[in-house]
């Protein structure tokens, strides 16, 4: 039988992005330059003639906005759409809201590393009452207990994960070509589980934003070449280099 | 018990709009003024805290395009998004890419005002080859035999009605606050089911762009006021003339 076809693609730069501030839930809106990598991806899926039938997003507006533009730019807008918090960025807890470099300067490199980078270390929780709380956020009001106040990468693994296999694998399965448009951590997460990465090696596995990851998926939904294609690998080989430089002095 | 909640939005001007010519299923965009009236139209949900808790669209770009800009407004991009060919426009038939001032010129006002307005006589049928066929549109590849070739607004409310039935009652009754973006003749179709309008009436019956229209229905899902509620009045009653008098000399 034929393979599976599964396209990546992580939001591009936002108004936080570009401020170098913590972001996680918060729900920032693309940049200018985020709305024209949107748009570039999109122009490459036509290029590729990898045309999506359906698509998946977080519940976050930059990743909603991403999604939007790129099929646009494909002629797709028309595809069935499916939301779900399980593909948010992970939760940055009391992080959120805060400047990177004034983290960075504050608490040291060691921990701030372990905080942005770690597989199980969370930021602390953020209170109920910051203005960067979810709490009194209408869109995640059915989660009760399950709305976290900060997430590790482990965390966003196991909240993926059912996602993944309740929603995305049947999408799979019924032979449509799936396209998620989600985060740095979500498809890092998702990643981590496709191509069987460490706990450890996870750390310095870095997606870049705009550029469409795509894998074909064998009747395991694992990868038939590891790590996928990039539809520009040039560009994304320069981008990943520019992200593992984030956040440094 | 309380009403359900249905709120309808006509799509804001298209560049053919602009143009004046007979679109139907021709995949145009907004103009800017389109775009505006989108946002706008948003704005006006957020002030009546009129919020949306699902929408659904037709598979035409400037529902989806109204859709997406009118959410954005109002803060509920998030909201689950379902969309269906059966919301589309009226297919125009031959008419579909042909000036509306040159058509009411070659076929006399008479004939002009029957395809317009007419409950049950369609434009003849658009040619498989003609360049505004959908005949090899892949969003419609599904509906085989079903694809009209030209319709009137009889067959629009024979093909709306199932998908008001199966579709959008369920979400009613769920207590969710229904959006529909949908099109002039398709909402036109809907509006004729919920307040009972004759076949007669209906040619009399224009929908403005860009306002929304409330309804609170009953347990029968009717009007509890025939006619329902547009968030501007003012400018609705302005814009229902100015429909009235589009086309004409």
């Amino acid at each position: 039988m034929s393979n599976y076809e599964l396209i990546l693609l992580r939001h591009g730069e936002s108004e936080w992005n570009a401020k170098n501030l913590f972001t996680g839930w918060v729900d920032v809106r693309l940049s200018a330059a985020g709305e024209a990598e949107a748009a570039r991806g999109g122009k490459m899926l036509a290029e590729r003639n990898l045309l999506p039938d359906v698509v998946h997003t977080s519940l976050l507006r930059r990743a909603i906005h991403t999604s939007q533009l790129a099929l646009d730019a494909c002629d797709r807008h028309w595809i069935p759409v499916h939301r779900s918090w399980r593909l948010n960025e992970r939760h940055y807890g009391a992080l959120q809201g805060k400047d990177k470099k004034e983290t960075l300067a504050k608490y040291g490199e060691e921990q701030f590393k372990l905080w942005r980078r770690s597989f199980d270390v969370p930021p602390p929780p953020i209170e109920a009452n910051d203005p960067y709380s979810q709490v009194q956020d209408a869109r995640y009001a059915d989660l009760g207990p399950d709305l976290p106040a900060t997430e590790c990468l482990k965390d966003v693994v196991a909240r993926m994960a059912p996602y993944w296999e309740e929603s995305i694998i049947p999408d799979l399965k019924a032979g449509k070509r799936t396209l998620i448009t989600a985060h740095g951590n979500s498809l890092r997460a998702l990643v981590m589980h496709l191509d069987g990465i460490s706990e450890s090696d996870i750390a310095e596995l870095n997606i870049p934003t705009g550029i469409p990851l795509f894998y074909k998926l064998n009747e395991e939904f694992k990868p038939v070449t590891p790590g996928g294609e990039y539809l520009d690998p040039v560009a994304a080989r320069a981008a990943i280099q520019a992200v593992a430089n984030q956040g440094k002095r």
